[in-house]
């Protein structure tokens, strides 16, 4: 039996996820419309602690922009609904990506007038954000990228992209708000290439910003599987330069289309080690994360909405199981014995001795000359032993 | 015909590319060794302008260790071969991957031993760089990284990966050296997860150093294909954030093994867009890229020696080739007319005008209130007519 | 400049092509719906000879179901439209991925109603089918597959897949019907793991059929692309196997999301040889492709109405070129003796001699004991040339 | 606690396997050579119930061409291990890649004194299988394919293949020897594209042998998910067709170069449903696999001698903890409950009744005029249910 999550546990749920009615490229919707305010009762009720949204996921594209009397009523339901369930929103977004009129991109659109509606439709999602306590404001470009190369000017997006983010944070900064904004990297869908495809295009971009310290990333399990990349060595680069902002929880089955499948219903080992990095933090010390555990999937087309509830607990399951495994990894003496073996520990440890200077080693001879490459060739890695107990661990079987 | 290559294209290629003897990970060695000296002059006679090497690659591993002596006439030898040609050596890097002292890393090796010979033997490799006029030293970090996630503490290897480039840029810095580093990301192969695995990620490592306008990239067409990523795209990023320090040439089909094919006999669409880049810059301004034209690939297992001669000229040849096309892609008036119908050249003016503040922005109606979204939404993009213009391009059928 | 394409090169679309309104799992529609009669008169008067269609392409589902006499209308205006321009309609398909009701499969759902009513629609389009002329019927099983391997049963699956078809090609024998079944393969998208998910897989299961000479397969571009096949190697085993019904042609960029770019803007040099093949067929003789040239393909989301024909007619452009450059390779006296260098024209020539039995080849001291293996693997492969020739007369620089 | 593997397990490995002295492509071999008899006792005291070998494994190459006698003093001690340990030999292979000679291909190979050398060292070690009482004799043509499409006449190679398998299938029917043949299909590595690349393709090529019931397939693990496909699907059309003759289980972590990880060590998920099938075949009866669960996996080039035999026992391991899961899985009354509501079971039904004909379905307009298409849109697919129990049994968190 999975454990019952709480509040404590910080699980956060996109309403677009429960509120998915599973249309795609190839077939029509297959559920109903989901009330917003039912789906932050329901979450409340399962134990999440918080919803996040789209400006379009609660008030239409078209009220945004031109009723901000129906704006503000619709966002009264939404409110109450928080209220009443004491449900925080950790985090919004703006969706730049829907209405045709961002088909060739937003920040980055060669059309500059779709650049500037862009820039106000996400300044106005961000102070609803502030409004409703969000200290997180995530910016997926979904549509920022290309199918021809010789049709867009990288150097020219790029500078864009900056001119956009830049001109927020600079306000964040003016209005003393306390809100910093997370990049999510895809490498495609919807674009055949997406300007910034991975965690680390993502972070290399943020240092280029005038504000680098209020810029860090989102990264989402699938969109990093997308190119076959290691999700966690991937966060794990981020939390240790101080970028990991939020996460996006999901599974993937590899680079194919975007999956979004419950947590764990893809790559499960991998699921492991990112929740063991997430609970456990590094095994030498260093930079913790303490975020929300946020979700970003979709359930199945095949489900009902009763399948809807099924899969947004599932999630939370999951995700509960596997942080008891991790803990009881970390506990098992086997383990600590392992990881001693295999040097793990080591790397917290400078290559050079405190106050050692590069000359005292190119002086050390047993460093270099004298040193016995052929015996540190046969040494054991014990590698295999670690493999299998974290395995054993992860299936409940190590004991 | 392809022109004839002339030392002002800057083609240099690694001696380790036309000295591959072919064995591969199921079958043995399938052509002699190749003697170094004879390599430079075979590359000068073609038309190359440099060469770049290893140290294992000229001098063997245990003779670089113990014996001195030896090193030194085996480097005159090499000295003669590039005096005699006039052949350049702009680039050098360290192989820290084929000795199996090397197995589980070198600068973030679990082991600390190894850790402390891998900076010595890149540090020498380096000395000999600077002797020999290198101006980019490229760091290839094949055995960082790991097949078993929690084998591994990513926080203390990138610690460590840090520290040693620290060492080496503080002792460049010292020494008055005239030589950048360049990072060369991989995804996988031979570990099961490279640290640093793409552009972005490399690009994000040097923001963590002490002296980052001393570190960039060197990106290889497949090793950011083995993602699927837009190796254009990619480099396209590098160069704008000033990160473009050296680049490899090569080929690639998508992900699987590191194939190493000739440049252009993989995706030859996005060959045509990297030498557009290359050689046209950004088409809205910005910077460019003026460093050696070098090609890391392997001569097909199946040829003997004399194929290896044909495939170096191939290199060449295709990359004059498409360097011909792309000239003429951007001359011609068509292209020009097409490239504004597109409004790709719209990307190089700032989104805000200028004296535009966010306030300003915020109060222009026609900005968001009024603007129509519906007319922008159908506007037309004219991206097909550019692709097919690029496509006849390349194919020397536009005229 | 491209050649103008003519009737006689059998160049066909699929209605859903240039129709496709252009929403996304991301973004709405970007194009206003277009007229089946203009897309006929349109392609027409482009030098398209067919045109393709699912039931639900050109008759509302509901209609198909429910009112007969306003299919036969509008089925009416489109014989009108084919009569007016002397268009074919060399194939035909059925929709059965639509509708909510095919969410878990159709031939394979779980569900034995959806099962009998996919069949029952399935045949009424292959009926209109047999009334046009149509000589393939192809099948995409879009939706036979599954994301959760416990919820499928794979024998049951295939064994009722086996059926539907058994009772189709049973019908066509017993109606003295000419049309041969064509099955589509694809390995994911919209489900997560499709049945049947390569031209090898189809083909398989084509031979566990009641009637397998009558069921062949339809191999798209970038299905095969998307699990990082070659796509010319899979069409000519399906070509030397007899079971190259039809293909459908155009581009992708690897392992990723369904591009359904235009053909030969993908993945070029794979273009190059797949036209090579389907014009000039196998080197050393074998059966020949006469089939429809059927594009399958997306207009990009970018474009108008404009930029959907000017992709349309960028898709038989690019296919003449690629037409005119492998009859000037094949006709090459360079590349004859270069096909000769390389031995490809001796895979002709059987193993055993004429008459040679295997008892002979044991007896053979020359052919195994006295063999210098050794010569064997040092002789030329010539590989690399024939690779630079082809590129080159793709590249239209062979002269 | 793993339970502890017997013979009845039918656990096999390759000597290759645990014998891999881990030189790869850059980088040479870190363990020294394993004795084979070592092997055998070693592998026989762990729990495994027999071996594999290519014939390279145990006699060298120049051996096998040229000294019988040695040959037979090799092969001699092989026995005696045999007989001391009472090991088996369910399978047997031919080494037709490693040696230059084959680097354009064995069977396929442009040169027919290749393809005649190549039979006749396959016949060699097909007559030793016979000896050792093996069942099975595994093609893996790691070498039959191609980088350069223009270099390879598929339908020729395909014929040639054909001609090989018929010689020995027709050798076997004459000579009434106890063998299959099972084809191992890769998509690529060492060469860009292998022929015959999936499961599918595989046993597409059966069809057009002589003796098609004497060729079926040697699935591995790593291999079909090269190309992203999913494993258990595969080996589920094989077993269905009765094409699954032998298996090659191991891990791999998506799109990259072959890993041959532990068992289980990749996507634990598809091992769990692959282990489920070959244990608890299909869930509405069918073809079953009573085979060799065979190993087919490299331990890390991390490890030493120690981690080898620690990687040995760890896929014995993994297999039987997997069984146990998934024993329990099936024999759990909700999972046979939501294998009902999921309707799973359904599948195992005709869609026609029995009696029924197309004609009767046509007149039913219950089945289509009538049919509720909406209620069946909007039915519960149950499937999110199914795969959290699935992934709680595979935990061992169902309890």
């Amino acid at each position: 039996m999975a454990p019952t999550p709480t509040r404590d546990d910080k699980f956060s749920f996109g309403l677009w996820t429960v509120g998915w009615t599973a249309n795609d490229p190839f077939g029509a919707a297959t559920r109903p419309v989901l009330d917003t305010v039912e789906a932050v009762h329901r979450l409340s009720d399962m134990g999440a602690y918080g919803i996040t949204f789209h400006d379009d996921d609660v008030v239409p594209f078209e009220t945004t922009q031109r009723d901000a009397a129906e704006r503000t009523r619709i966002l009264d339901r939404l409110r109450k609904a928080l209220q009443d369930t004491g449900m925080q929103v950790p985090m919004v977004t703006t969706n730049l990506f829907s209405h045709p009129m961002f088909k060739e991109g937003a920040f980055t659109a060669n059309d500059r007038g779709v650049r500037r509606y862009a820039l106000r439709k996400a300044l106005l999602q961000m102070e609803l954000g502030i409004e409703l306590g969000a200290k997180t404001f995530v910016m997926w470009g979904g549509r920022e990228g290309s199918e021809v190369d010789v049709a867009k000017d990288v150097h020219g997006a790029l500078s864009r992209y900056k001119e956009a983010v830049d001109l927020l944070t600079t306000h964040i900064v003016e209005q003393g708000w306390d809100i910093r904004i997370a990049i999510e990297p895809k490498p495609n869908e919807p674009r055949g290439d997406i300007l910034l495809p991975t965690v680390g295009h993502a972070i290399a971009f943020t240092h280029t910003l005038e504000h680098p310290h209020l810029v860090g990333v989102n990264p989402e399990v699938g969109h990093e599987q997308m190119s076959n990349l290691n999700f966690t060595q991937g966060i794990a680069q981020a939390l240790s330069a101080g970028k990991l902002f939020h996460i996006d929880l999901n599974g993937q089955h590899g680079p194919k289309f975007d999956q979004d499948l419950i947590f764990g219903h893809g790559d499960l080992i991998n699921a492991f080690t990112t929740v063991d990095l997430l609970e456990n933090g590094f095994p030498g010390g260093g930079p913790a994360y303490d975020g929300p555990r946020h979700f970003d999937y979709k359930p199945l087309r095949t489900e009902s909405t009763e399948g809807v509830w099924t899969s947004a607990e599932a999630n939370m399951a999951t995700y509960l199981l596997l942080k008891e495994r991790a803990l009881a990894f970390r506990a098992d003496p086997r383990v600590q014995e392992a990881l001693q073996q295999a040097q793990v520990t080591e790397l917290a440890t400078p290559t050079l001795a405190e106050g050692e200077t590069l000359a005292d080693l190119v002086a050390d001879r047993t460093a270099f000359e004298d040193f016995d490459a052929d015996a540190s060739g046969a040494r054991h890695g014990g590698q295999v032993r670690l493999d299998q107990l974290a395995l054993e661990h992860l299936m409940g079987a190590a004991s």
